[in-house]
């Protein structure tokens, strides 16, 4: 019988996600059913989207009190009674945060795909850059895109894929570091250190031709500064409103939206659960830009099981650069 | 030489709009050239998007101070250079507030059509209504469907189109009469009083399954409360915003555009002029229904070129039910 260590919801947090609104337990797996199998969990996937999940009912349930924390990860079966994933296989799934979990589904991460990069360009976070810019923002050569957190998982790698698709590409990002990671290596033409510079006029010096598409990963007032100069037909793409998920006092509105009627713009929520039918899409290209030295990808990988509250902390301070990851 | 009684900007206005915004001259219009005709103004549209052309630059440039104000009409030719509008056509365009207008340019109105028709559901009014619910909205049947600015010209229209779609139709207006009129006559299924109710009590008693689709002619506080209770893939088109266009101070912006990520929603703002390709699908559409019963149409008429500035002022204070027109 396997043992697993786990991490539970001890509060719901307050404000900004404290520490001790964590437990850390250690419970006795059941014996696995007919179609499960048992993961020793290797990485998890720290997302903005698990602090929603502990406050909210959201596209998903929040999180009751007790239960282990929801989360992406992979990791190995080493117990089996599925036949899809034998003792052995290498698993992306939705393990939660713990070290062992029994689950009944997953995807099989392919052979030459390391867990770093399934979690990261192979997995969600590719995915949803991929579907939010193609799909949704459908960017045009020569067009100005912005990218919001541009230096995490997802803004990272959209605004590559803006640029690998011709267009002239702002990134907003937290810190002095963060700009130059984006413009010197990732090829990003400008990027707004906004708490240097100011977000409104950050885009007015970068985008003095105004903004044909917004990858909005932040939400708040970048959202309604980029609203107040979208060209005719803008595209924004609202991903994450990460500002907005970990506080209790909520940014304004944005009045600016008003000003997408005479833009003519579009404004698209989505959650990726929808568009896993573009995965296959995907990965094909972005194996294909990465074997072209086009798309780099960078993680940001804490240690241990027991960092992942601290991780995910991460995640709202600014700490991280790259895809935001806990090697159990 | 022809003479035109015309009304021009005075001022721009500051806060709601003024009669002394307004100056009455007279003018002797210059000879015609070639492609040009002369029409006698029988009708003008009073639409919210002049309030909008007084102050500011939008998808087409403010009024110059002592221009004759923008507007949609329709006339008589009554001279002509332009063998597509022979002297006694009649025709469509956008002649300004004024009594006589030369033109180059318009469409023609069918015989058997009324000028207040070809202002109201056969003109860019019903066109409106039809390309924004139609083309954005995409209303299935069973859906819940909610229209603000019900009792006027666009909003009296799209929710009747919505019901002949079979959807479930909530209007917002601003009085009882209004709602009456909507419910009794127009056969929507229910309609909240704002100024009684509140609009979020009043969603909530009317919508309990959520709002799959929004059409918004005023945005501000109404558009925040149905972003609150939008259903997965939920469609928002912004249509108006009348609410926000004749006050110096601004409604706060929509603090739950956030909800959009989670339910999936789209918002899309739209200019008419974009779509004039839709025109004589709109018309056949309107016609038939017409000839069906299943659509009516009101107009509220003011008489003489002297108060179309009242008539403006009447789409804000909320005199107006139906299609507002002057009679010049």
């Amino acid at each position: 019988m396997a043992t697993s260590h786990r991490i539970t919801l001890a509060h719901r947090p307050q404000g900004q996600v404290a520490l001790s609104d964590f437990r850390t337990d250690e419970v006795e797996l059941p014996p696995l059913q007919d179609g499960e199998f048992l993961v020793n969990v290797e990485y998890l996937s720290i997302d903005p989207t698990i602090r929603g999940w502990m406050s909210y009912d959201t596209y998903l349930p929040k999180i009751a009190k007790g239960e282990v924390i929801r989360s992406a990860g992979a990791g190995e079966v080493v117990e089996s009674r599925n036949p899809r994933f034998p003792v052995g296989a290498r698993v992306f799934g939705m393990p939660g945060w713990q070290d062992h979990a029994v689950l009944n589904g997953g995807v099989p991460i392919p052979e030459g795909v390391t867990y770093e990069q399934a979690l990261s360009v192979f997995g969600i976070t590719g995915l949803t850059a991929y579907v939010g810019l193609e799909d949704i923002g459908k960017p045009q050569p020569g067009e100005t895109v912005v990218v919001s957190g541009a230096a995490g998982g997802v803004g990272s790698i959209a605004g590559q894929i803006a640029k690998i698709k011709g267009c002239r590409v702002v990134g907003v990002a937290g810190s002095p570091e963060k700009c130059r990671w984006v413009v010197d290596e990732l090829g990003f033409d400008d990027c707004i250190d906004y708490h240097a510079e100011g977000i409104g006029a950050g885009l007015s010096r970068t985008c003095p031709d105004g903004i044909d598409v917004y990858f909005d990963n932040v939400g708040g007032e970048t959202l309604n500064e980029v609203l107040a100069r979208i060209n005719d037909h803008a595209r924004i793409i609202l991903c994450g409103a990460i500002s907005q998920y970990d506080t209790d006092t909520p940014a304004p509105g944005p009045v600016n939206l008003i000003n997408a009627i005479p833009r003519r713009a579009l404004l698209k929520g989505f959650i990726i659960l929808d568009h896993m039918d573009r995965a296959r899409d995907a990965s094909q290209a972005m194996g294909m830009w990465m074997a072209e030295g086009k798309l780099q990808v960078r993680t940001y990988v804490r240690e241990g099981l027991e960092s992942a509250p601290a991780a995910l902390q991460d995640l709202f301070t600014g700490a991280n650069v790259g895809k935001t990851l806990v090697r159990v």
